[in-house]
Order: structure tokens, then C-alpha cells, then sequence
């Protein structure tokens, strides 16, 4: 087991990895002093798979626990739904001592998140985070939000949880799929911050596809150590250095804007809009050749795309300029300067951003 | 003009207190960095009375404005409003430049503080409190909430404001009800932490009834002062330090359940807890006879009730049972020892609260 602490005072946190770590979570949670009663809100797939056992852990360890289902979608992060678990928490919060158990992926993190930041001006909540991208990313920092008619993540707030625990053996249930969308980010973290990382990465692309546990291990302590850094030094998002976390998200997201969130999933749009990032540091002369093609090549080599179909030119280039990262009009970009490093460069020529958007639709 | 500056590190912020000050707004908000388009949340008399003069001062300094009108009422504290204004913010926000301003009463600026808490993760928002009882209290703290149906102030967050503009000339149009309702709490301050204030409301209780500017603005600025020593000891009420400011709130607030919030003011509902809590302090030996009377006597001379009506004795001591104040089934008061100090006391015998009631019930 091992673990990494968050430093932010009096919102300092630990977050646990390892493998079949669940069945600890009884001493885990133990000294943190977060109630008595455990609300898990979950999906009805992952309570079945590791949510009743997860209940049976903390029951022999004097917990009472109830679940909350929610459906497995986007959908689930809406302002109805946080209502909806809002009204059944002061239902069953009779005695004031309940604390809430985050039990799923990016969506029931952000959604439990936002829930328990809100409930009676904030309750104790902790991630368990079911999926290989959850692990390394949304599940650390504290950002939650749910999404309004009008945009994503449109409503939150910045709020720690109390422990990430993040079971390995809960991964070994993915799909190939999940685990491509996660591995993007890793790659990303190996980008801006680690060339071991991403070193370990190209040497162990098979391995990691096929669900070695240590492997994966290894990526996801990685990976946390790197967002744990960042968060430490920037927790919410002012002095732009959380910012690099964004490498390839500019393009990302657009591309994902552009595709009505019906073509890419999150880590494949983060992957083409890293290959797209990567190419503009090579035009402005700030990444070599190499680190260029190591890039794209460690991309294609984890099943990533590299290379964008069905969507629009003109519909991506506007969904760019509509990025919420264009401050002011100006655009921002984050940019591979070597495998290990990055900087943020604003206001991009337009002529450059479209010549990699059409190098990505060849 | 006074400057009070509440201590919280990052979040840190002033509270501004004088006669005519809104004039100016621009000078005071220019070095905060709060944004370029002011949203001004209020209801439709304030927006007449004061909250177009405020946006002309905004616009002189070069903001612009637009304004949000609620209903005035307890009932614009809900999820639905929240979420209407959120939409309107999104439409509103193009240029991510945008600030909230809060003009009203407990009830704006609770809602207004939610909703620039949670809208992105947090905007800035300032609040420009136009009662005493906000002006001296519920401005000041970044306590902010809306009700569900299950409970008041059931959601919420602590989300501080970047400034605090109290402008006593805004006090002189309230009827005499808001000032007596507003005085009750600052008899609260003076019995908790400020004898010097306790004496001064003594002296000068007429003058205060009858909007007295210099009068009130000594009250605001010393009220506003132990508020903010309070808070940044223990600003999200963990440390239970905050728990003093809720002297006279647990027979209050059951005061005010018990009559469905019709019967009593929160300041009237308050004032006969003080004198309730003071009594069960003279009854355990805690506080002098004399004191005891001086509290209930000021409250008297303020115009405000000193014995209960129309609500039925078990219906109020069923609400007492049920106060969130009630840790984990053992009652928590506030007492006093004396003008100027109080301690906090768990488990007080049934008994001595009946007796208490009872004698309020005469």
C-alpha cells in the first residue's frame, strides 16, 4: 500500500493505493473521524460488483451504510439529481453524523462531491474512484460540479475530499476502452511533469492494456504524486499552475464540443489535442522532432486516434475559439517544451493552431 | 468612513462602515481586481430605492450593470431561484469578467453568497447589506445557504465575500419592527463579548429607534467587529467558538419553529431566548439577579417581547429537543456569566429549561 499526502492545511488529505485496499477501508478512515453513517452513492452496476462488500467492510468496523443509486451517465450530473440526494441525505441524516462515500467514476465524483460541499454547508465525503481515469485525475483536487442546460461543470465548488482510496483491483474490471481513456492522461502527466513516467509508459504500453496489476499501480501513484504536487501549490485554480494539467485540453475539449460528446471519449480527444499541442510547440520552434513523434508515437501504440473523422473542420476551429481557456479573446495553449516539461503560451497565431488541426484531419 | 479588515489569509476582506459611502463604490472595489460587469442581485423596492443610484456610481467608474430582481421573501431562498439565476449569470457572463452584487437583507445575501459560491466554482461577490440585522450580522461570515423543503438553510456554503459596503443611510428608510429586530442582535453582541456596547445601547435606546445616524453606525462598527474576530477564529464553525454568537438562538430558533416562523421576528424570537438563556444562567448560579434583569430590561426598553404568546408550551419544547444545536441528543446553550461574557454549557437539566420557558410563558 502506499500513500501520498495532500498538503492544504486544514483541508490536507492522504490518498491510499493499492491492490484489494477496500477491505481496509474500516482502519482507514478510522482516525479521520467523518461520522458514523456512510451514504454510498454509486451506480446499480459498480454497487453490485464492490459496493456490498465495501458495505460489509464497514459494517464489521461499526458503520451503519445506505446507498444511493444514480444512472451511469452525464445525465447523472444534473442539478435534479443533486436535489434529489439532497431531499433522501436529510432523510436519513437524522442523528448528524453521516458522511458520504464517493463509489464510481468522474461523473459520481463530481456529482457526490458537489453534493456533500453543499450539504449543510459541506459534509466529510471520500473517493473511492472506480476507473483507471478517476484515479489518476478527477478523484484528486476537490473540483466538483454538476451541469446546467447551458454548460458543463457550470455549477461546483472546490471541495477536498477527506481520503482518495484507490483500489487497483477495482480496474481489473475494465474494458479495454476505459483503460486507453485513462492511459491518455497518464501520458499527459509523463508530458508535463515525468519523462520516467512516461519512459515506464512506451516500455509497458501492452502490459498496461492488459490489466497488469503492478503496472497500473505504478501509473496511478505516478500519476496522483504529480496532481497531488499541483493541487498543493495552486488548489484552486488562480495562479495558473494547475493550468499545465490542461496539455491537450484546448483542442480536447473542442473536439469533444465540436462531436457533441458522441465521437471522442474524454482521453481520446485529450490524445489528439496532445499530438495537436505538440505539433504547434514544433512549429514555434520550442519541441524537437523527436519528442514530437515520441508524442503521437506512444499514442497510436496505446490505441489512442491520431488522427481525427467525422467532424467538421469549421465546427472544431469555432468550438476552439469558444474555449473557455481563451481568456479575454486571447487563446491559451499548453506546450511540450521536452517529454517532462511544459509551458503556457498565450495568443497563439491562428494560421499555426490551424495548420495542426489540419495536420490532425489527414 | 471605518475599516474593519476580516483576517483569512487569501480570503481575507474589509468591511467598510459610514453615511453615504455606496458614492463610493468604484474607489473601494477598483483595487479588489472583482471583475468588469456588475451583477446586482436585490428585490424591486431596493433596486428603486437605492440600487439604481449605486449602479450610477458603478458605471461612472466604469462597470457595467445589470441587475437580477428577486421576490422579497424567505421563499426566494430556494433551489429553483438559484438555478434561475445561475442561467441568467451564464447568458450574462460572456466575457467571464462578471462579479455579483448582493443588495438586500439576510435573505439576498444568502442567496446571492450561494449563488456566486457554486456558479464556475466561485465568482466574486460583495455584499452591500441594506438592514441593521445584516449589516451587524448575516453580511459578515460568508455563511450562505438556501432552503429545501426539508429545512431551512439545509443547503449551502462558507464562501466569503471580497467586501462588505454597510452604508448607514440605507438603515434610515427601515420601519421601527427591522430595528428593533436588528437591535435584538446587537444586544446579543453586547451580552457575548462587549459590556462597553451593552451599556452604550442602554443610554441611547430611543436615539437608536429613531435612526439616529451617528448612533447607529457606532453599533454597526462594533458589532461588525466582534463578528469578524469571531470568524477568523473559527471561520466555518468547527472550532465551536462561532457557537457563542447563538446566545438567545436555541429557544429562539424553537421560538420561531413553533410558530411557523409567523409569530416571531428572528430578532423578536432571539430576544426572548436571551432572556430565557439568561435566566437558566441565574438558575445554575452562573450570573447575578442583577444582570439577569439588565438583559431582560434593555430588551424591554428596545421594544422587543419579553413574554410569549400565542404558541403552545409543548410545541415548544418539542422544537427545543429538535434544534441542530442539539449535539447527538444532549442540549448545547449559550449562557451568560456576564454583561460582556458567556460560556457554552452541554446537558442543562430538563428541568431548569421547563422552568425557563415557564417563566416566559407568564
Amino acid at each position: 500500500m502506499k500513500k501520498i499526502k495532500v498538503n492544504l492545511g486544514k483541508r490536507s488529505y492522504q490518498i491510499v493505493i493499492g491492490d484489494k485496499i477496500s477491505s481496509q477501508i474500516g482502519s482507514l478512515i478510522k482516525s479521520l473521524q467523518l461520522g458514523e453513517d456512510a451514504l454510498v452513492i454509486t451506480n446499480s452496476f459498480l454497487k453490485k460488483r464492490f459496493g456490498l462488500k465495501l458495505a460489509g467492510y464497514l459494517k464489521k468496523s461499526g458503520y451503519t451504510v445506505k446507498f444511493e443509486v444514480v444512472p451511469d451517465s452525464e445525465k447523472s450530473k444534473s442539478a435534479k439529481q443533486v436535489f434529489r440526494l439532497i431531499d433522501r441525505i436529510g432523510e436519513y441524516d437524522v442523528k448528524r453524523r453521516l458522511f458520504i462515500i464517493a463509489l464510481g467514476g468522474g461523473v459520481i465524483g463530481d456529482l457526490s462531491g458537489f453534493v456533500a460541499a453543499i450539504y449543510k454547508r459541506g459534509v466529510n465525503y471520500i473517493q473511492v474512484p472506480s476507473t483507471f481515469l478517476a484515479q489518476i485525475d478527477s478523484a484528486i483536487g476537490g473540483k466538483t460540479a454538476v451541469d446546467l442546460s447551458l454548460g458543463k461543470n457550470l455549477v461546483g465548488a472546490f471541495y477536498q475530499p477527506r481520503l482518495v482510496l484507490s483500489d487497483i483491483s477495482v480496474l481489473l474490471s475494465l474494458d479495454k476502452k476505459q483503460i486507453r481513456s485513462g492511459l491518455a492522461e497518464a501520458i499527459k502527466y509523463g508530458v508535463i511533469q515525468d519523462r520516467q513516467l512516461f519512459e515506464f509508459i512506451e516500455k509497458n504500453t501492452a502490459k498496461i492494456i492488459n490489466l497488469n496489476q503492478k503496472a497500473l499501480e505504478y501509473i496511478v501513484y505516478r500519476c496522483s504524486r504529480i496532481k497531488a504536487k499541483i493541487i498543493q501549490i495552486d488548489e484552486t485554480e488562480t495562479k495558473g499552475i494547475r493550468t499545465i494539467l490542461n496539455y491537450g485540453h484546448t483542442i480536447g475539449h473542442a473536439l469533444e464540443t465540436a462531436g457533441g460528446y458522441q465521437v471522442y471519449s474524454h482521453g481520446e480527444a485529450v490524445a489528439l489535442g496532445m499530438i495537436a499541442a505538440a505539433r504547434i510547440a514544433r512549429d514555434l520552434n520550442l519541441l524537437d522532432d523527436k519528442s514530437c513523434w515520441r508524442i503521437k508515437n506512444l499514442i497510436s501504440k496505446a490505441g489512442l486516434p491520431t488522427s481525427v473523422r467525422s467532424i467538421n473542420r469549421d465546427k472544431l476551429l469555432n468550438a476552439i475559439s469558444h474555449d473557455k481557456k481563451f481568456i479575454r479573446g486571447k487563446n491559451r495553449f499548453v506546450l511540450p517544451v521536452k517529454i517532462g516539461k511544459v509551458i503556457v503560451r498565450e495568443g497563439i497565431p491562428l494560421s499555426i493552431i490551424k495548420k495542426s488541426i489540419n495536420s490532425l484531419m489527414k
